[in-house]
């Protein structure tokens, strides 16, 4: 038997199964290609991450699992049946948010750049508004009062990063190496310390805002291993605000960056890890400063998503070039319309397992190729296989994130199906798109039509 | 006034006006953000390529434009108006293409890797299908012998550009500089000569299968203005087929890569050098061979589209950070879920326009960024412009090819709709995006929805 995690493993006929379904009865019940989303994988990452920070953290802990990862109203269920939050950005994500029963609390809004609109579902829904700069705080408070309600909100700081700044952080992302701290001072979230100070003093004057938390969301530094330094300067920075004007955030939001071990070249410390030390640096410079410590909030996305999906299609055809390419391709009924992670810097670089025989012997280099115009198209390339067959079943593995929330359309090729697997039984969640869907939107001019 | 081509200049109140429209009426009218296409600037585009050949050319010329850069019906429409075919990926374009009133004779069917539903679509329509591989081959005339009807095929070839092999391109795209001769002969489409030749002969001996055609479309050596060396490279080949089989194609189709100023650093030859030099090449190398010239069938996308197109946002937000980033961000209502085009190296710098203010004095350098989680969700970086206020309308230029049709939905935000404007008349060919649409094929497994 072959495992690839617990959920993931082949049976005694050689087939890769996902919550003891065969994938190829998948296949063939559902169609191809179809991403496939095990409910009790995504249980169990939300299990470990929000274990690996509540068993060490004093006060409490709320995983707010990432929605850009992941939209889907199914997959948001099973979070809410944990009791975990989310975070959304715009009126969309939040729409699914509520349609699966999250608990307001324990949902915050996101974004630099909200419209009037979604400023007022926030306020309606009695979510967390995290609030981005100045101008968004005085519209906040602008449109709290004309609703009557008060914005429960967070101010989104940026980091110096200081003690990073000599720091080359270098990945397959960008591999001429970028400074941390001059990434996480100069991106588009966020206030700097000092107008982070000025909107606190703001906000407490302001009637209709209760300030209740402060969000920051560290990019590379917490990928690259800085999330010590990052939380300790956070913190710090806190102190300084309350010495200042005696507050002190409820929420202390720390973001996401928890990275899953295929996403970079080298293996990110286990979550637990980050459990312990930012856990430990919270409390410790709470405690310098006198300060009360706050409920944490996390934003995890590709952690609890990328390992609990996977993304199958069919061989539909081979072709040998010995003479002029010297090169073999394997043709595949799926495409990289739906393999877009644009954060992931080894994006095809997925695990592929043959389905329907996990185990087979031998190996030949192909390009497994999708079915669009673009030369690009290529799902995994140059990668060294077992020999494929047309019929065969692959599975590319960790498709779970990023991959269908940025999936496009190209070609008007209709997006696969999505099944979610659950102890045996299997569902459709998100239904095969047709080309009607994909052309629904389309009208020609009156003056064009008789002509 | 500010000129930026015929139809795309400022008016008296120093307004954009595109076909006569001013662009803040069409935001208000219509909303933002805002695709706005041109009829008369494809018109003239789509002239202006097709002239470029059939004034030197002395057998039809077929303008197939390129479906894959912009697969809107109204668009299509307009195409079908002037005589134009089109190149269909799958069945989802072949579908537009026929909705839009095609003619069968002037749509090519191309994909490497096409279903059997899709072939059969394209032998009831009677298009020409550009065939692969030897395996598709075999099984276009699998299908046409089951359906008892006349498949007319094309075969696609791969060069080995041979007088290219010492040739290092480079380009924003290509920065490390990459082989043209490795990236034709290496890349996932088409037949290599040797196998082209024996495909010929298989087609030859098929019953139901009507060998019409051969199909190449060059990528890189087109930009890079190696047309005449390839275009000769093809024609001999060729030549050598026509001596073996006695075959030679009635339509010659030479695909896309007419690629706009815009588009790379430097500037590509004028359509007319295009068509003056491939024209030449294929004429003189048919005599030398003793072949009939063949009707010529070009695939044009970007450069029929590009500059049709412009993408029309309102200025939501502005922030400024003078100490730890030093930098100003312009926030906008749209985002680059639809600024994606995988083609273009320059894909985010698009000429930006104040709409409302075509000629506003004064500069400052900002980051125009969109509302999505992506940190990289930036429209402009680091571009000087002139300073930009809340309220002001942008109009983002050359956006009618790829940007559309890669667009994505991340973070569930519904799409733009697109305007086609025409002599001062406007009228909407899709319509705007929902969250519901977005969330339409959504669904709950029925063992989550009640816990």
């Amino acid at each position: 038997m072959t495992a690839f995690h617990k959920h993931l493993k082949s049976n005694a006929k050689g087939e890769l199964e996902f919550e003891g379904i065969a994938v190829t009865d998948l296949a063939m019940q559902y169609g191809s290609p179809l991403f496939v989303l095990s409910e009790n994988t995504i249980r169990e990452n939300y299990r470990r991450i929000h274990r690996a920070f509540a068993d060490v953290y004093p006060a409490e802990v709320i995983v707010c699992a990432g929605m850009k990862g992941n939209w889907g109203l199914a997959a948001r269920r099973v979070i809410v049946d944990e009791g975990g939050g989310g975070d959304a950005f715009g009126l969309g994500e939040l729409t699914v948010a509520m349609l699966a029963g999250s608990d307001p609390r324990k949902i915050v809004m996101n974004g630099a750049n909200k419209s009037r609109e979604t400023i007022e579902a926030a306020i309606d829904m009695g979510v967390l508004n995290q609030v981005d700069n100045a101008d968004e705080l005085a519209l906040v408070g602008e449109v709290a009062a004309a609703m009557g309600k008060t914005a429960r909100i967070s101010l989104r700081i940026r980091l110096p990063l200081k003690s990073l700044a000599e720091v080359n952080y270098v990945d397959a992302r960008y591999p001429e190496g970028i400074s941390p701290s001059y990434w996480e001072r100069t991106f588009k979230f966020g206030l700097a310390p000092d107008a982070y100070l000025a909107a606190v003093r703001i906000a407490q004057g302001m009637a209709g805002v209760s300030l209740e938390g402060c969000h920051y969301h560290g990019g590379i530094p917490r990928r690259a291993g800085f999330y010590r330094e990052e939380t300790e300067e956070l913190v710090e920075i806190l102190g300084e605000v309350k010495a200042a004007t005696g507050w002190s955030p409820e929420y202390l939001n720390i973001g996401g960056g928890f990275v899953s071990e295929r996403y970079g070249a080298e293996a990110p410390p286990p979550v637990e890890e980050y459990g312990r030390v930012i856990g430990r640096a919270i409390v410790d410079t709470c405690a310098k400063h006198g300060m009360k410590v706050p409920a944490l909030m996390l934003e995890p996305g590709r952690y609890c998503w990328e390992s609990a999906g996977i993304w199958v299609a069919q061989v539909n055809a081979k072709k040998a070039d010995p003479t002029l390419a010297n090169k073999t391709w394997v043709y595949v009924d799926g495409n990289t319309n739906e393999m877009r992670d644009p954060f992931d810097p080894r994006c095809s670089v997925h695990h592929v397992v043959i389905a329907n025989d996990v185990d087979r012997e031998g190996s030949e280099v192909v390009d497994v190729c999708g079915g669009t115009c673009n030369a690009g198209d290529i799902l995994a390339k140059a990668r060294e296989l077992p020999p494929m067959q047309i019929g065969d079943t692959l599975a590319f593995l960790d498709m779970g994130a990023y991959n269908e929330s940025f999936a496009c359309q190209s070609n008007v090729i209709p997006r696969s199906a999505t099944v979610m697997v659950s102890n045996g039984r299997s569902t459709v969640v998100r239904r095969r798109e047709t080309v009607a869907d994909v052309l629904s939107r389309e009208a020609v001019p009156t003056w064009l039509m008789a002509r």
